[in-house]
């Protein structure tokens, strides 16, 4: 099946959007990031501040989005909270995406919002803790707050937010077709990894 | 770093088995699965039915084992069961395995009973549910008990003998450097990425 789509997860620190920004320019294809951001805000009206604070705000509606996402019913059980009307504008703009263009989609839940296409290549990025203090603090800065208090935080929101909007846990394997520590492997050889196999796919080898 | 191990760990009915075979193959190295039940049997007189047996066997002593494994003190608290002898033997073996020649080792806590090395390449392999239930009628054929519940009661029983020998949840993407959905990828892109990071590692690439 050819692929089309590469939806990126990825650890706080692990390199997982470098990955995806370098894998996207190799194949000469889009790459949605903070890309993104600008489509949700021009949708929903909200900042961007509060839509980057919403992806990992764990105050939504559950009940509502559960039937919203898992059961494809769009009947209103309650008001959705300002969280959810982010999470549904960014699942309509992600799904409307995937339709039109070869893509890379770093994070917002990208994998399993496409989860019905065949086309997508669902790729999980992580890293040794001491690599990612590292990479956060070349990135990011210090601040007040010790790394590792950062990362366990970031992690906490993420896991929070994808269990949240989904039936999944974040992180575990079965959500994804390969998962790569990018501190064993190199940030270059986790690129050509992902870069043949679509290339593959596209020759119909995979 | 050069890599001289590749250890696979690997669902019921992955293809992790057929997967490893093929890469020690290729690379022109030494595999072990059932040959190190041999090396076992030899060392503690278990038959190798015993031994298969007590590798997901869950009733063996923690303590004990957490004992000699985590904190590498091997003073006896309580007398070690057959499935406690077992282990031990078996981390024994793969130490000196490891330490005298290139290979591919599948299961049996590889991962873990080698992590302070640096020169092995830890694999998950895992597939879909469906994929997982065709593989082992095909390898296994029917018997009495349903297919999933066999694959339910396998996972379970892998799943509490490596968290039992291990501080670590088996499965989890931390413990391995590469994880691949056979299902998605297919068994050939599997083998050809795993004998390629060898490879490159060989040439100090990775």
């Amino acid at each position: 099946m050819n692929k089309r789509i590469i939806t990126i997860s990825r650890e706080f620190g692990s390199g997982g959007h470098t990955i995806g920004k370098t894998v996207a320019e190799e194949l000469g294809i889009a790459f949605y990031d903070q890309e993104l951001l600008e489509h949700i805000a021009e949708e929903t009206g909200f900042s961007r501040e509060f839509i980057k604070s919403a992806a990992e705000d764990s105050t939504a509606n559950y009940s509502l989005l559960f039937n919203m996402v898992v059961n494809r019913s769009f009947q209103l059980r309650n008001e959705p909270t300002p969280a959810d009307t982010v999470f549904f504008a960014q699942m309509k703009i992600i799904q409307n995406i995937a339709e039109q263009e070869e893509c890379v989609i770093v994070g917002r839940c990208s994998d399993y919002i496409l989860r019905d296409r065949k086309d997508c290549l669902n790729v999980f990025i992580y890293a040794d803790a001491e690599d990612r203090e590292k990479r956060i603090i070349e990135r990011y800065g210090e601040n007040d707050k010790p790394v590792r208090k950062r990362i366990a935080d970031k992690d906490s929101r993420r896991r929070t937010y994808y269990s949240h909007y989904t039936d999944r846990s974040w992180g575990m394997p079965q959500n994804y077709h390969l998962c790569l520590n990018s501190s064993a492997l190199g940030e270059k050889s986790c690129v050509s990894i992902v870069c043949r196999l679509f290339q593959e796919s596209r020759n119909g080898d995979v």
